[in-house]
């Protein structure tokens, strides 16, 4: 393995961007030099994946406060208010922008408080963004560490979507953090990637990273993985999150529920993995998760080709929601989470 | 509705085929000349559906016969024996394919035994493929007539894959036979179709021939039935079969066997429609239903457009099997069929 994957960094020009667009045909890096066009880049999916939002979404803030030009810090925090708010409307599911939002408003918060300068609060707030973008990738190596105990040698492991390096502040990932995790621990694991219509994240990203990190990866269309699982070919799922109700509830890409129901029939263990970012106690169940729809071409078109005849009505989703009774354990950080998650999530946000 | 579409059809040049694989945004006619181009528009997927593949071989047969230049009938049984061998090796999972191959050559068989000549043979071979056209058009009619039945007014059906008039003789098709059943007895339904991976039949294939009989339908991702059920959106699910083993086991495309364990997990009941020549009494179960595997590239590519990194490991399974207890019913032309399935079906031959 190489774990040298970083999607999102900090330069003197602005927030650099892996373009993720564009993969696997091509790896081109964008500059963003205003939160404006860090927003842009978080909504038309430069930038994906909960835990890449979020550290984009500080760097958001960090670039809104270099930006400014005056000296009044109330001004400035009426800016980074208005920035914030920008950042906000971008997607609505993965709680980790709303997290990362917050928690730059604290910091700004407490400098200001102290009184301390334009300037002071600028270096402040870009220092923060750097340590949740730090944090981030900690929190995955420890994911990693926690969740590759949980796998087999010589298993097949199936993901769903990209929850990689590539989704995260970068190196480990989530869900790839725990095969990577089980790999540095001398573990044999192959994985199987559904390729996540309509954005095709699993084809275009999972593969990409996987295949980087030598790690055996074989591409299936998202409504085979039930015949695979009945044939005995899938001895794990495991996937990331976007956000998880207090109770485990856990709001995903599009199909992981019905990864969970196939993998509760075939009784293969579902594990979700993510950073307590993702987490969101305010939310009391999957209910409470807004899911997000995003637009129509995605379904009928590939680039230009269009693959659907025009006119033809069409959901496209972006989310669903996995009830916790499908989850046999949530990874984060802290430690394996099992039922009952109200209690279990609860007391790894105390420890 | 118009009821309109034969995608199939005997001409004095040949057998002349809709070009599936153009639509939606081209509609265009091939004529095939020789029975070897009928076996390669089975297997390149000009034509699909198991009825209309059966339809297609019977012509491919009478073709050869057309086109066979001798007198003596022991050399076009030879002949004929070639070209059905030829034909039988497009596609293993369809099982209509074999029956209409076993048909014509008993068809032969007894022209053969009466003493008939070369040149009346060929008459009586071409009479057969347009009875097994005629009949098969009939056999969704009946389906059609009492798949209808079992709808209810206003409701929503998924279906999965293109099991229409495109995938038949024609005009009603299997599952969109059931809902157009539904239609004509004055009935509103509206349909979900999954745009269903990697060939996209529901995509291209399903909502064209629906908006061409003006019958609503939603385009959707094959991984959001799932969410779209949990919300209480489907109330039936319909979908064809390639083949039906005795016990009921249903072989259909690839995610068939995901959308029946979700249906089941929500309550829906799920019905299968097929005419009786694609069950197979000889197949015991769905064990013993062989499964075809296609080339990567239907996954890796769509047109010129690569959707996953190069190299990656790829598996293409185009059917699973779903266990006879996920299955509420299957209608065929003499009826509608439920569990134990090894004596409904069963009766149904008889009857």
């Amino acid at each position: 393995m190489k774990l040298n994957i970083i999607p999102v960094k900090w330069t003197d020009e602005g927030v650099s961007m892996l373009d993720q667009r564009l993969l696997p045909t091509e790896e081109k890096w964008l500059t963003l030099r205003t939160y404006n066009e860090v927003a842009a880049g978080i909504k038309d999916m430069v930038v994906r994946g909960a835990p890449a939002i979020g550290v984009s979404a500080a760097y958001g803030v960090a670039l809104a406060a270099k930006t400014f030009v005056g000296t009044n810090v109330d001004d400035l925090e009426e800016e980074l208010d208005f920035a914030s708010d920008v950042l906000a409307k971008t997607r609505p599911t993965a709680v980790n922008l709303f997290w990362a939002l917050d928690r730059m408003k604290r910091t700004f918060q407490k400098a200001k408080s102290e009184g301390k300068s334009v300037s002071e609060i600028k270096q402040i707030l870009l220092d923060d963004a750097k340590a949740i973008h730090d944090e981030d990738i900690e929190s995955q190596r420890l994911i990693a560490q926690f969740g590759g105990e949980l796998l087999d040698d010589n298993s097949t492991v199936l993901t769903h979507c990209n929850a990689g390096a590539l989704a995260t502040g970068g190196v480990w990932g989530t869900a790839l953090g725990v095969i990577r995790g089980a790999v540095d621990q001398g573990k044999k694991v192959s994985v199987i990637a559904d390729e996540t219509r309509p954005y095709l994240q699993g084809a275009r990203l999972t593969a990409w990273e996987l295949m980087e990190d030598d790690i055996p990866v074989t591409l299936i269309t998202d409504n085979m993985s039930g015949h695979i699982m009945k044939k005995g070919g899938v001895h794990a799922v495991v996937v990331g999150s976007d956000r998880i109700a207090a109770n485990g509830d856990v709001a995903n890409k599009i199909g992981t529920y019905m990864v969970a129901v196939l993998a509760h029939r075939h009784g293969i263990p579902f594990y979700v993995a993510a950073p307590l970012s993702t987490v969101d106690l305010n939310c009391p169940t999957g209910e409470d998760i807004p899911i997000e729809e995003r637009d129509e071409r995605e379904v009928t078109h590939i680039k230009e080709n269009q693959l659907a005849p025009l006119g033809v009505g069409v959901s496209n989703y972006a989310f669903d929601v996995t009830p916790n009774d499908l989850v046999t354990a949530i990874i984060t950080e802290k430690g394996v989470a099992k039922a009952p998650y109200t209690e279990t999530l609860k007391a790894q946000f105390a420890s």
